[in-house]
């Protein structure tokens, strides 16, 4: 059966993720992702009323007219996880395909709200949610499998493609966790069969985010240990405290309740991306937050929250709010420049449970906001933080388990491929003969 | 009555401590350290041969001769922990004052080594042991208190003299640590008194350290947590696996220890002040460690390890060694360029769990050490290491729970002690009036 | 002669300039700057109708208060050069003082347009020129002079008053310069002469500015060859070439024209700084431009330049632009979002004859108004500049001529500061004897 | 005609550089270099002792088992230059193949000595000069062409061979520089020829090193501006000055040498490389040195002049020495141990003319040496360099020049590479395509 993978887009930079696999007449799509940053470099660009050939030409989403040379149907379109950049260009993108979207349950409701947001094209191809663990047929040959891993976002998972050649494991935005908080640990167990069963693994596509990074990528489990003893070293402070975090990142969310709750303080989740993602993971069942958690997105309802938070006693709130990158519109930033009922005092802390995402842009943001934070008297705790992606040791141990006959180095752009195709070779493989080194828009043929 | 203090060492660097407070008559001298680095600049310099004022002119340890303008008897030395740059004068400079060397059992232990291996001067001061929480009279009217600290070395106290005049906090080498893994939490609780107490706070000295680095330094849990969920990924993994941490850092070689065992290997301690500290810290019943648990210090008995841990096979041990920074002549380095028995293997595991201290010097030697552990497969996971000192809100917290009259940065150049200076402004304390900016050798009266 | 000094602005950072010194019943005030950045970090703030208080309130402008505790009366208002953080507080502070502003030619009329477009107070104070080289009396007993300095603005000085006690030397901004083509070099010689002369130096004021980078600065000449360099690399260019530099460094400017014209293009300066700085250096026959040199600040002249330069071809001109941080509403930034006439092609080039200020806020805006540039196919050339500001032999060799008795760091935060002490204590003097670590508001006496 | 590529060593690395190209039955090779770092990271390691298959175990020197795959007889083994990176593995090589070594007569001169103090293999290649601008045949059909190019050593070019497919342009190891002090500016011209002639350029091997750097690198005469700058503001200084800085480096040592006259002393050369590059330069009448110029190697010729300078006065000379990187071994750091008897006093200058390879062995280094020379009072001026290998914009320039039809990225690992296939990408070359992302040991086919 011939097998030719397509990287259409994130091979030449972090964000609008997109491959395509075709063995024999059938074709899967690994994400549809936008890069955020080609938008927004613009001032005023208001996506949901672009065509995509515009967004295209921005750089903001995969450049899909290579999918004509491949010579099959598309059977299910599948983003990994709920990230905008593995999501994003669904809305774009994916009425193009007759093809369901095949996700875990909580990437699919956060791919509905994509594409109900969406104004210019109506995009209604079928939502099918499968769980990890789960199967389905690809053409008659072939069949779908996810399997579990741990990332940022809950309810992530590896796709994997068994075809009669071996498997193509699409390997992006993970971590090995063994105590991942919220959800299972990582399915290594599976992964080391996929590896050993049938032909093993004909190809390995992986994130290479963090491959320059020595060591490996802390359990979330350790960033929860930090967060507690944060939270309990300030447990006497009878002023404000603040904590803000990426509003996907359910599992830190928790925690943050839950410790809020440990040092005496009532929870409230602020800002529009904290309201949906926490509330679309409660509604799932993923999470079970105390039965009268706050979440408020609509700016008013925010600052109801805010004056009731100034009446009824500061010491007695823990916001859980937007706003971790210094983005200039988030709620942090706006409490920053005083601009919500909520005073800010000499002494009051506010924790980022999060890094700054190393970008010149970013870090002038963040710069600015804790700057006037530090102006009203705020002390800052920063950093508290494990990322998702795997480092160096992490992509070890995959190579280690997969056995893979080739693989594709992916998420990155070609200086952060250079570190994981060090590794690689270190393991055997050679650049041009089973190590790809590829850009967005090429094919590469591993069966013919 | 008249206080005054006289900032010997160490304020111009960070290495050979030492100041001194005079009350009244009497003088309380804190710390007596070597600046090791000012040493192994020079090849071939023994300082166990060494005149002081040698080494004085060296920079390597306090020049004392600024305490013939102090007018006041000696009443004690005081070392606040058992680390070079706080004890490591004391064999030279100690047997010029006609007092005891007080400090808490394992400090005076690691004392006792200290001047048994001086060749140039007979130490004979006494050497008394005081327990955290203790207390002694000095002269008629002052007493002094050692204040349970936490640090990265076990038994680290802070020194109180209390006077009528208020107290003086000696606060070098802390971690405002509330489960430091051995021993007991820092007793905020004391510090919180002692600020209201009488009088209050007349002076801090502080370690400004870390004073540049924002939030707080995390607990030693965290670290174990993070050292703990680095083992526990490779316990599957059925060859070499080598360790590396601060000697005298004995909650982290308790933690090696005991997660060695987890994963179903024997820990084994190699180098010679792996041997000191931990034999020591056992001795002394700091730590309890396996009955059967191998220490070895000597070359000859480390190869005869190594040798063992060959042929018995080495997915059986876990060796904890010297050389975390990559140091020429420790072992780890001398295992990284083939000089012992022990063999790496593609894929074995060495686990740095401490941080290159940031300066050229050892960033180039912990470098080489690595290229070197590379050449032979080994894979390498490092930084599972928190400090032993304090950030910017620990700063905060201990001058909110101290609120001293005077504030002394120390323990760093002038640099270093910026950021501090920040922080204790924003405090209202104000530089040449109740903030002392001072240098090695200056005398600042604070009660005339 | 009693002789105060008092270290009001600048002196906690860089920025909002500002020094007294009381000589007997005379007082002298230094600089009266303006620190740009506490008002850009908020939005909407318009200095012009603001009231002092509120400024001072904002850390923009000096906190003056202190001058009241000064009994002795204000002669003059010394400005040393024609930038912002040393005249940019003059038309919200002078009127409170009977004293004229004493500066250089170019320096007063750029206090004149300063004063001129300030719309809450009215300044009315006289206006003095005197050259370098010049003096005037301050009271009975004492002399002003200006002593020609070479730094990033023409027409800069540094001013010494001359007492019966000795000189005071205000040292702030300057770099040596031996060929600073503008204007002559730095005047060492007259340097050395004040430091052997009558009472030697009594007190010297510096700008620690670049204490902490080794060597010395390079002289203009260095940039100027640099640039010259780059020009000619590229003149067989058959585009668009764009300069950007810092507005009011007329020998930079001059460099350019100069150097555009020697590859055949004409040069043409635009954006409103661009103007007011070269139109008011040529006005007052600082520089010689050619005849014909186009200057254009108000928008609708620019976009009209740049419609000419479109039609004419690219290739004949090469406009120098404001903008050389990524200033968000410069003209280079608005020439990188497409928002002038002016179409950037493929092979463009962009030359930053300037480096960023190393803040986050800047290289964050930078780093954006570089992408887009690339974006529309800009060739970048950055770095093309020497600084203005002594580096740490040029502080080595300014102490050696002037053997001051009292030496006061300034320009710069307490960090800042750290280099420039362990220099000076290298050099001899000691912190709280004749080396004084001071902070805004502080008040130093010299001679009681 | 079948052209082939081996690309050999150089492709992981910097270093150990050689390259193969195939044109019908002829092959010529492209340098033969040595990789230092790996042999300096071992204790006690003699190369002259060494067998080559050793050699490259250690991978000091290329692989070149790959060579018995190219079907054709090597007809010239051919240097670029004389620096270690491209000759050192001559000695060790060479003789396995029936080829002369043909180089410029500086480069050759440099080879000559290397074969002699081999001690393992006998080479007995054939040594032929050959002038830039020179040709010579390779088989019936193809030419050998040098094109005069700047590079941080004298008489460097870029070969081309010219092949009735077209050129292979040989691009290592140069700047674009129309100033270099010595020799003739590189041969723009004959590039753009080499471009626009018969089937153009085929394949353009590029070296990477720069490529990430923004902008262009600035010309030999920058450097020279900024050192004479440099020696002109410390003409009056009455001590010893001391200069390091690459000893093959034969422009930067002779504006040293002048400069050194410029300001009334005697330059004088000291250490074994300096004697080695200069002299040979000298005899080969490249550079004209003043005719009483000394220039020693062997240690007591050195000592001897030390002490001639200490009794004329240091005042009198400016000794120019090896030692720029701090290697342990060289003369100022002997100087900066007091090794030697030239005795370093208060205010003396040493000036490096060079900047540390960054590495963290080197910076290690260089540190450790700069607070040697410190401790004695030494003022350090560093970083008058300008770099040998082409920046970004240099890169940009040649692409336009040559026009290839193949580009192959080399002088780098794959980190390096990126940058510069950014680049040839934003150009409209493609890997994989014409854009050949290639490691040690492959072939690769361009024309079959």
């Amino acid at each position: 059966m011939e097998i030719e993978i397509a990287t259409i887009g994130g091979f030449e930079e972090v964000g609008r993720q997109m491959t395509a696999v075709r063995a024999g007449e059938d074709v899967v799509v690994f994400d549809m992702g936008l890069n955020l940053s080609q938008v927004l470099i613009h001032d005023n660009v208001e996506t949901e009323q672009m065509h995509s050939l515009d967004l295209i030409d921005m750089g903001a989403i995969p450049d899909d007219r290579v999918m004509s040379d491949l010579e099959g149907d598309v059977q299910a379109i599948v983003p990994t996880h709920g990230h905008l950049d593995h999501i994003g260009a669904i809305s774009k993108l994916a009425h193009r395909y007759n093809a369901p979207v095949v996700a875990t349950p909580y990437t699919i409701e956060l791919v509905k709200q994509q594409v109900k947001g969406e104004n210019k094209f109506s995009v209604d191809n079928d939502l099918v949610k499968m769980d990890a663990g789960g199967t389905m047929s690809i053409g008659p040959q072939c069949e779908l499998e996810f399997v579990n891993v741990s990332h940022s976002v809950i309810d992530a998972i590896n796709p994997v493609l068994h075809t009669p050649e071996g498997s193509v494991v699409y390997g992006l935005d993970k971590r090995i966790d063994h105590n991942p908080v919220i959800g299972d640990p990582i399915d290594m167990e599976r992964f080391r069969e996929i590896g050993r069963e049938d032909n093993g693994v004909l190809c390995y596509i992986e994130d290479c985010t963090n491959a320059g990074h020595k060591g490996r990528t802390p359990s979330e489990s350790v960033a929860r240990t930090h967060l507690k003893d944060t939270l309990q070293s300030i447990e006497d402070y009878d002023g404000g405290i603040v904590a803000t975090t990426f509003s996907s990142h359910i599992a830190r969310v928790k925690s943050l309740v839950e410790f809020a709750e440990e040092i005496g303080r009532k929870p409230v989740l602020l800002g529009r991306s904290m309201e949906k993602y926490s509330g679309t993971a409660e509604r799932l069942d993923f999470v079970e937050f105390p039965g009268d958690l706050g979440m408020y997105g609509h700016r008013k309802s925010v600052d109801r929250t805010f004056k009731r938070i100034m009446k009824e006693g500061k010491e007695k709130f823990l916001p859980v709010v937007t706003g971790h990158q210094g983005e200039p519109r988030a709620m942090l930033t706006r409490m920053a420049r005083g601009e919500t009922p909520f005073e800010l005092d000499d002494g009051d802390k506010v924790i980022f449970s999060a890094r700054v995402i190393p970008e010149p842009t970013n870090e002038g943001q963040r710069y600015q906001a804790e700057r006037l934070l530090k102006m009203q008297g705020a002390r800052i705790y920063d950093e508290i933080h494990v990322s998702g992606h795997l480092r160096e040791e992490g992509h070890y141990q995959m190579l280690d388990a997969l056995q893979p006959q080739h693989v594709i180095p992916g998420h990155q752009d070609l200086q952060g491929f250079a570190p994981y195709v060090d590794l690689a070779e270190s393991q055997g493989y050679a650049v041009g003969r089973d190590l790809h080194v590829t850009r967005n828009g090429n094919m590469i043929t591993l069966v013919e």
